[in-house]
Protein backbone atom coordinates (compact mmCIF):
# COMPACT_ATOMS: atom_id res chain seq x y z
CA UNK A 1 0.00 0.00 0.00
CA UNK A 2 1.57 3.59 -0.86
CA UNK A 3 0.88 6.01 1.18
CA UNK A 4 0.27 9.78 0.50
CA UNK A 5 3.79 10.96 2.14
CA UNK A 6 5.84 8.80 0.03
CA UNK A 7 4.11 9.35 -3.48
CA UNK A 8 3.54 12.73 -2.87
CA UNK A 9 7.66 13.18 -2.88
CA UNK A 10 7.94 11.57 -6.03
CA UNK A 11 5.37 13.76 -7.71
CA UNK A 12 7.34 16.73 -6.31
CA UNK A 13 9.68 15.34 -8.30
CA UNK A 14 7.62 15.49 -11.96
CA UNK A 15 4.50 17.14 -11.08
CA UNK A 16 2.25 16.20 -14.48
CA UNK A 17 1.19 12.86 -15.45
CA UNK A 18 -0.96 13.89 -17.81
CA UNK A 19 1.08 16.27 -20.97
CA UNK A 20 -0.24 19.15 -23.13
CA UNK A 21 0.43 16.47 -25.95
CA UNK A 22 -1.98 13.33 -23.92
CA UNK A 23 -4.88 16.41 -23.95
CA UNK A 24 -4.38 17.15 -27.33
CA UNK A 25 -4.05 13.19 -29.11
CA UNK A 26 -7.97 12.39 -27.00
CA UNK A 27 -8.86 15.98 -28.32
CA UNK A 28 -7.09 14.63 -31.68
CA UNK A 29 -6.56 18.78 -32.64
CA UNK A 30 -3.70 21.16 -31.37
CA UNK A 31 -4.26 23.62 -29.14
CA UNK A 32 -3.76 27.41 -30.69
CA UNK A 33 -5.45 30.78 -30.13
CA UNK A 34 -6.68 32.95 -32.94
CA UNK A 35 -6.13 36.61 -31.32
CA UNK A 36 -9.41 38.58 -33.42
CA UNK A 37 -8.17 42.48 -33.02
CA UNK A 38 -10.16 45.44 -34.52
CA UNK A 39 -12.23 48.67 -33.59
CA UNK A 40 -15.61 48.00 -31.56
CA UNK A 41 -18.23 47.40 -34.71
CA UNK A 42 -15.65 45.52 -36.78
CA UNK A 43 -17.01 42.34 -36.45
CA UNK A 44 -14.83 40.76 -34.53
CA UNK A 45 -17.27 38.91 -31.81
CA UNK A 46 -19.34 38.02 -34.95
CA UNK A 47 -16.69 36.07 -37.00
CA UNK A 48 -15.64 34.42 -33.59
CA UNK A 49 -18.88 32.85 -33.25
CA UNK A 50 -19.56 32.35 -36.61
CA UNK A 51 -16.01 30.05 -36.79
CA UNK A 52 -16.72 28.65 -33.27
CA UNK A 53 -20.10 27.00 -34.43
CA UNK A 54 -18.17 25.68 -37.78
CA UNK A 55 -15.74 24.17 -35.76
CA UNK A 56 -17.24 22.54 -33.17
CA UNK A 57 -19.70 21.39 -36.70
CA UNK A 58 -16.72 19.81 -37.90
CA UNK A 59 -16.25 17.88 -34.25
CA UNK A 60 -13.20 20.03 -33.24
CA UNK A 61 -13.35 21.72 -29.43
CA UNK A 62 -13.56 25.40 -30.07
CA UNK A 63 -14.35 28.41 -27.36
CA UNK A 64 -15.22 31.83 -27.93
CA UNK A 65 -13.55 34.66 -25.03
CA UNK A 66 -15.26 38.27 -25.48
CA UNK A 67 -16.03 40.79 -22.95
CA UNK A 68 -18.83 39.46 -22.08
CA UNK A 69 -17.75 36.30 -20.56
CA UNK A 70 -14.59 38.17 -18.63
CA UNK A 71 -15.65 41.95 -17.81
CA UNK A 72 -18.65 40.03 -15.77
CA UNK A 73 -16.27 38.18 -14.17
CA UNK A 74 -12.49 37.36 -14.28
CA UNK A 75 -12.16 40.71 -14.83
CA UNK A 76 -14.92 42.44 -13.09
CA UNK A 77 -12.58 44.28 -10.93
CA UNK A 78 -11.27 46.58 -13.87
CA UNK A 79 -12.28 49.76 -15.19
CA UNK A 80 -11.44 51.22 -18.54
CA UNK A 81 -8.30 53.34 -17.98
CA UNK A 82 -5.18 52.46 -20.07
CA UNK A 83 -3.84 50.57 -17.02
CA UNK A 84 -6.61 48.30 -16.84
CA UNK A 85 -7.26 47.40 -20.20
CA UNK A 86 -3.88 46.53 -20.64
CA UNK A 87 -4.22 44.38 -17.24
CA UNK A 88 -7.20 42.91 -18.94
CA UNK A 89 -5.38 41.88 -21.81
CA UNK A 90 -3.50 40.63 -19.84
CA UNK A 91 -5.39 38.56 -17.92
CA UNK A 92 -7.45 37.10 -21.24
CA UNK A 93 -3.67 35.95 -22.26
CA UNK A 94 -3.31 34.11 -19.46
CA UNK A 95 -6.48 32.65 -19.66
CA UNK A 96 -6.52 31.72 -23.60
CA UNK A 97 -2.89 30.11 -22.46
CA UNK A 98 -4.41 27.97 -20.09
CA UNK A 99 -7.23 26.70 -22.20
CA UNK A 100 -4.69 26.09 -25.21
CA UNK A 101 -2.83 24.12 -22.70
CA UNK A 102 -5.99 22.07 -22.35
CA UNK A 103 -5.76 21.53 -26.43
CA UNK A 104 -9.11 23.90 -27.17
CA UNK A 105 -8.79 25.76 -30.39
CA UNK A 106 -9.39 29.43 -28.28
CA UNK A 107 -11.48 32.42 -30.31
CA UNK A 108 -10.25 35.23 -28.80
CA UNK A 109 -12.63 38.96 -29.60
CA UNK A 110 -11.18 41.82 -27.67
CA UNK A 111 -10.01 45.46 -29.54
CA UNK A 112 -6.81 44.87 -27.74
CA UNK A 113 -6.13 48.32 -29.14
CA UNK A 114 -2.35 48.28 -28.24
CA UNK A 115 0.74 47.04 -30.23
CA UNK A 116 2.41 46.07 -26.65
CA UNK A 117 -0.32 44.16 -25.22
CA UNK A 118 -0.90 41.87 -28.56
CA UNK A 119 2.86 40.75 -28.63
CA UNK A 120 2.71 40.16 -24.94
CA UNK A 121 -0.42 38.17 -25.64
CA UNK A 122 1.94 36.34 -28.72
CA UNK A 123 4.92 36.03 -26.19
CA UNK A 124 3.19 33.97 -23.75
CA UNK A 125 0.98 31.74 -25.51
CA UNK A 126 3.74 31.36 -28.13
CA UNK A 127 4.05 32.12 -32.09
CA UNK A 128 3.39 28.72 -33.14
CA UNK A 129 0.05 28.88 -31.12
CA UNK A 130 -0.89 31.87 -32.20
CA UNK A 131 -2.44 33.79 -35.09
CA UNK A 132 -3.23 37.66 -35.42
CA UNK A 133 -6.22 38.28 -36.82
CA UNK A 134 -6.98 41.93 -38.23
CA UNK A 135 -10.73 42.64 -38.11
CA UNK A 136 -10.52 45.54 -40.17
CA UNK A 137 -13.05 48.31 -41.13
CA UNK A 138 -13.28 52.22 -41.70
CA UNK A 139 -13.97 54.03 -38.55
CA UNK A 140 -17.39 55.36 -40.61
CA UNK A 141 -18.42 51.86 -41.34
CA UNK A 142 -18.14 50.83 -37.40
CA UNK A 143 -19.32 53.60 -36.46
CA UNK A 144 -22.33 53.62 -38.57
CA UNK A 145 -23.13 50.09 -37.15
CA UNK A 146 -22.75 50.64 -33.45
CA UNK A 147 -24.46 47.66 -32.53
CA UNK A 148 -23.88 48.32 -28.58
CA UNK A 149 -24.54 51.97 -29.26
CA UNK A 150 -20.71 52.70 -27.53
CA UNK A 151 -19.94 55.78 -30.42
CA UNK A 152 -23.14 57.06 -29.56
CA UNK A 153 -21.79 57.57 -26.05
CA UNK A 154 -18.41 58.12 -26.92
CA UNK A 155 -19.17 61.42 -28.96
CA UNK A 156 -21.84 62.24 -26.89
CA UNK A 157 -19.05 61.98 -23.69
CA UNK A 158 -20.74 59.84 -22.19
CA UNK A 159 -17.63 57.26 -22.08
CA UNK A 160 -14.41 58.05 -22.20
CA UNK A 161 -11.07 56.32 -23.83
CA UNK A 162 -13.17 55.08 -26.65
CA UNK A 163 -10.73 53.37 -29.16
CA UNK A 164 -11.28 55.73 -32.36
CA UNK A 165 -12.75 58.12 -30.96
CA UNK A 166 -10.58 59.38 -28.33
CA UNK A 167 -8.07 56.43 -27.76
CA UNK A 168 -6.29 55.27 -30.52
CA UNK A 169 -6.11 51.99 -32.35
CA UNK A 170 -2.61 50.44 -33.08
CA UNK A 171 -3.27 48.64 -36.23
CA UNK A 172 -1.12 45.03 -36.85
CA UNK A 173 1.93 45.29 -38.41
CA UNK A 174 2.22 41.99 -39.71
CA UNK A 175 -0.71 40.42 -39.02
CA UNK A 176 -1.41 36.49 -39.80
CA UNK A 177 -4.61 37.33 -41.57
CA UNK A 178 -6.27 41.01 -42.53
CA UNK A 179 -9.84 40.88 -43.10
CA UNK A 180 -11.63 43.60 -44.48
CA UNK A 181 -15.37 43.08 -43.23
CA UNK A 182 -16.30 46.41 -44.89
CA UNK A 183 -15.75 44.81 -48.53
CA UNK A 184 -15.94 40.54 -47.61
CA UNK A 185 -19.09 39.04 -46.65
CA UNK A 186 -18.97 36.51 -43.75
CA UNK A 187 -18.71 33.58 -45.46
CA UNK A 188 -15.46 34.75 -47.24
CA UNK A 189 -14.02 36.14 -43.95
CA UNK A 190 -14.86 32.74 -41.92
CA UNK A 191 -13.32 30.78 -45.01
CA UNK A 192 -10.03 32.92 -44.61
CA UNK A 193 -10.02 31.67 -40.56
CA UNK A 194 -11.09 28.02 -41.65
CA UNK A 195 -7.99 28.34 -43.93
CA UNK A 196 -5.38 29.87 -41.96
CA UNK A 197 -5.93 27.57 -39.20
CA UNK A 198 -5.63 24.84 -41.08
CA UNK A 199 -2.37 25.91 -42.35
CA UNK A 200 -1.03 26.66 -38.71
CA UNK A 201 -1.81 23.35 -36.81
CA UNK A 202 0.60 20.64 -37.14
CA UNK B 1 -24.67 37.57 -50.21
CA UNK B 2 -24.87 38.60 -46.33
CA UNK B 3 -22.67 41.41 -45.13
CA UNK B 4 -21.38 42.33 -41.80
CA UNK B 5 -23.50 44.98 -40.69
CA UNK B 6 -26.76 43.23 -41.16
CA UNK B 7 -25.79 39.97 -39.44
CA UNK B 8 -24.05 41.64 -36.79
CA UNK B 9 -27.21 43.18 -35.43
CA UNK B 10 -29.02 39.57 -35.63
CA UNK B 11 -25.84 37.95 -33.57
CA UNK B 12 -26.32 40.20 -30.89
CA UNK B 13 -30.04 39.61 -29.91
CA UNK B 14 -28.99 35.49 -29.83
CA UNK B 15 -25.12 35.77 -29.95
CA UNK B 16 -24.60 32.38 -28.71
CA UNK B 17 -24.75 30.25 -31.69
CA UNK B 18 -22.92 27.40 -30.07
CA UNK B 19 -24.10 26.11 -26.22
CA UNK B 20 -22.62 24.52 -23.96
CA UNK B 21 -24.42 21.29 -24.35
CA UNK B 22 -23.09 21.32 -27.73
CA UNK B 23 -19.69 21.31 -26.17
CA UNK B 24 -20.30 18.68 -23.36
CA UNK B 25 -22.08 16.50 -26.58
CA UNK B 26 -19.01 16.84 -28.72
CA UNK B 27 -16.87 15.37 -25.28
CA UNK B 28 -19.81 13.13 -24.28
CA UNK B 29 -19.82 14.71 -20.96
CA UNK B 30 -20.57 17.19 -18.67
CA UNK B 31 -18.15 20.35 -17.53
CA UNK B 32 -18.20 20.24 -13.46
CA UNK B 33 -15.33 21.03 -11.09
CA UNK B 34 -14.08 19.10 -7.82
CA UNK B 35 -12.93 20.99 -5.51
CA UNK B 36 -10.26 20.04 -3.09
CA UNK B 37 -9.10 22.25 -0.23
CA UNK B 38 -6.72 21.25 2.44
CA UNK B 39 -3.83 22.46 4.35
CA UNK B 40 -0.68 22.54 2.57
CA UNK B 41 0.80 18.95 2.34
CA UNK B 42 -2.62 17.21 2.74
CA UNK B 43 -2.23 15.71 -0.37
CA UNK B 44 -4.62 17.95 -2.65
CA UNK B 45 -2.19 18.13 -5.88
CA UNK B 46 -0.90 14.32 -5.73
CA UNK B 47 -4.55 13.45 -5.48
CA UNK B 48 -5.83 15.89 -8.36
CA UNK B 49 -2.84 14.72 -10.51
CA UNK B 50 -3.78 11.19 -10.51
CA UNK B 51 -7.84 11.46 -10.67
CA UNK B 52 -6.91 13.51 -13.83
CA UNK B 53 -4.30 10.60 -14.84
CA UNK B 54 -7.05 8.09 -14.47
CA UNK B 55 -10.04 10.51 -16.24
CA UNK B 56 -7.53 11.08 -19.52
CA UNK B 57 -7.09 7.22 -19.69
CA UNK B 58 -11.05 6.27 -19.69
CA UNK B 59 -10.92 9.38 -22.74
CA UNK B 60 -12.49 11.85 -20.31
CA UNK B 61 -10.95 15.59 -20.87
CA UNK B 62 -9.71 17.18 -16.91
CA UNK B 63 -7.78 19.70 -16.55
CA UNK B 64 -5.70 20.48 -12.89
CA UNK B 65 -5.82 23.85 -11.43
CA UNK B 66 -3.15 24.49 -8.89
CA UNK B 67 -0.88 27.63 -7.17
CA UNK B 68 2.31 26.43 -9.67
CA UNK B 69 -0.19 27.75 -13.30
CA UNK B 70 -1.96 30.44 -11.72
CA UNK B 71 0.39 32.25 -9.34
CA UNK B 72 2.84 32.78 -12.08
CA UNK B 73 0.34 34.22 -14.96
CA UNK B 74 -3.15 35.32 -14.12
CA UNK B 75 -2.30 35.76 -10.16
CA UNK B 76 1.16 37.01 -10.76
CA UNK B 77 0.25 40.25 -9.44
CA UNK B 78 -0.79 39.08 -6.10
CA UNK B 79 0.63 38.17 -2.67
CA UNK B 80 -0.18 36.08 -0.14
CA UNK B 81 -2.40 38.57 2.12
CA UNK B 82 -5.88 37.42 3.42
CA UNK B 83 -7.36 40.06 1.11
CA UNK B 84 -5.00 38.84 -1.97
CA UNK B 85 -5.37 35.19 -1.11
CA UNK B 86 -9.20 35.92 -1.83
CA UNK B 87 -8.76 37.45 -4.68
CA UNK B 88 -6.47 34.99 -5.78
CA UNK B 89 -9.51 32.00 -5.09
CA UNK B 90 -12.30 34.40 -6.79
CA UNK B 91 -10.19 34.07 -9.74
CA UNK B 92 -9.60 30.84 -9.87
CA UNK B 93 -13.24 30.27 -9.40
CA UNK B 94 -13.75 32.42 -11.93
CA UNK B 95 -11.23 30.45 -14.49
CA UNK B 96 -12.92 27.52 -13.41
CA UNK B 97 -16.74 28.43 -14.25
CA UNK B 98 -15.07 29.39 -17.64
CA UNK B 99 -13.05 25.51 -18.20
CA UNK B 100 -16.09 23.77 -16.84
CA UNK B 101 -18.87 25.60 -19.48
CA UNK B 102 -16.17 24.45 -22.36
CA UNK B 103 -17.34 21.35 -21.11
CA UNK B 104 -14.06 20.23 -18.78
CA UNK B 105 -13.48 18.07 -15.34
CA UNK B 106 -11.91 20.57 -13.52
CA UNK B 107 -9.50 19.62 -10.48
CA UNK B 108 -8.82 22.35 -8.55
CA UNK B 109 -6.15 22.13 -6.08
CA UNK B 110 -5.89 24.92 -3.49
CA UNK B 111 -5.71 25.19 0.03
CA UNK B 112 -8.76 27.41 -0.04
CA UNK B 113 -8.59 27.67 3.86
CA UNK B 114 -11.63 30.35 4.06
CA UNK B 115 -15.68 29.09 3.88
CA UNK B 116 -16.70 32.19 2.50
CA UNK B 117 -14.07 31.99 -0.78
CA UNK B 118 -15.48 28.41 -1.44
CA UNK B 119 -19.01 29.42 -0.94
CA UNK B 120 -18.30 31.69 -3.41
CA UNK B 121 -16.75 29.87 -5.73
CA UNK B 122 -19.54 27.29 -5.40
CA UNK B 123 -21.60 30.11 -6.26
CA UNK B 124 -20.13 30.56 -9.17
CA UNK B 125 -19.91 27.35 -10.64
CA UNK B 126 -23.29 26.22 -9.49
CA UNK B 127 -24.12 23.94 -6.47
CA UNK B 128 -25.05 20.55 -9.18
CA UNK B 129 -21.49 21.15 -11.16
CA UNK B 130 -19.24 21.45 -7.98
CA UNK B 131 -17.95 19.39 -5.65
CA UNK B 132 -16.07 20.13 -2.59
CA UNK B 133 -13.63 17.68 -1.39
CA UNK B 134 -12.11 18.21 1.61
CA UNK B 135 -8.35 16.47 1.83
CA UNK B 136 -8.00 16.01 5.38
CA UNK B 137 -4.41 14.74 7.35
CA UNK B 138 -3.51 16.46 10.77
CA UNK B 139 -1.54 19.31 11.10
CA UNK B 140 1.75 17.03 11.98
CA UNK B 141 1.46 14.86 9.27
CA UNK B 142 0.96 17.42 7.05
CA UNK B 143 4.09 19.32 8.96
CA UNK B 144 5.79 16.00 8.61
CA UNK B 145 5.94 16.33 4.45
CA UNK B 146 6.25 19.42 3.96
CA UNK B 147 6.86 18.80 0.09
CA UNK B 148 8.13 22.36 -0.65
CA UNK B 149 9.83 23.17 2.73
CA UNK B 150 7.19 25.70 3.57
CA UNK B 151 6.32 25.23 7.04
CA UNK B 152 9.69 25.01 8.22
CA UNK B 153 10.06 28.37 6.41
CA UNK B 154 6.46 29.85 8.24
CA UNK B 155 7.94 27.85 11.80
CA UNK B 156 11.29 29.85 11.70
CA UNK B 157 9.11 33.39 10.87
CA UNK B 158 10.24 33.68 7.14
CA UNK B 159 6.96 33.57 5.96
CA UNK B 160 3.56 35.06 7.27
CA UNK B 161 0.14 34.20 7.57
CA UNK B 162 0.68 30.56 6.62
CA UNK B 163 -2.31 27.93 6.76
CA UNK B 164 -2.24 25.90 9.65
CA UNK B 165 0.15 28.06 11.75
CA UNK B 166 -0.03 31.61 12.18
CA UNK B 167 -3.20 31.55 9.61
CA UNK B 168 -6.64 29.23 10.40
CA UNK B 169 -7.75 26.72 8.08
CA UNK B 170 -11.33 27.12 8.21
CA UNK B 171 -12.92 22.59 7.48
CA UNK B 172 -16.12 22.32 5.29
CA UNK B 173 -18.88 21.63 6.92
CA UNK B 174 -20.85 19.18 4.31
CA UNK B 175 -17.95 18.36 1.90
CA UNK B 176 -18.96 16.07 -1.02
CA UNK B 177 -16.30 14.10 0.01
CA UNK B 178 -14.64 13.70 3.44
CA UNK B 179 -10.85 11.79 2.80
CA UNK B 180 -8.05 11.20 5.42
CA UNK B 181 -4.96 10.81 3.76
CA UNK B 182 -3.17 9.76 6.49
CA UNK B 183 -5.02 6.45 7.10
CA UNK B 184 -6.46 6.09 2.85
CA UNK B 185 -3.90 4.83 0.88
CA UNK B 186 -3.98 7.25 -2.84
CA UNK B 187 -5.88 4.92 -4.28
CA UNK B 188 -8.32 4.42 -2.16
CA UNK B 189 -8.54 8.49 -2.00
CA UNK B 190 -9.10 8.41 -6.08
CA UNK B 191 -11.15 5.60 -6.22
CA UNK B 192 -13.70 8.01 -3.73
CA UNK B 193 -13.25 10.53 -6.37
CA UNK B 194 -14.21 9.07 -9.17
CA UNK B 195 -17.04 7.20 -7.29
CA UNK B 196 -17.99 10.63 -6.28
CA UNK B 197 -17.81 11.69 -9.79
CA UNK B 198 -19.87 9.23 -11.40
CA UNK B 199 -22.58 9.75 -8.73
CA UNK B 200 -23.06 13.48 -9.45
CA UNK B 201 -22.22 13.56 -13.13
CA UNK B 202 -25.65 13.68 -15.26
Amino acid sequence: MVYMSESTRNLHASPAIVSREDREKLLGQSGSVLWFTGMSGSGKSTLARQVEAELIGCGRLAYVLDGDIVRRGLCSDLGFSEEDRSENIRRVSELAAILADVGIIVLSAFISPFRSDRAQARDRIGSARFIEIFVDAPLEVCESRDPKGLYRKARSGEIKSFTGIDSSFEPPEAAGLHLKTDRQSIAECVAEVLGALKNYSV
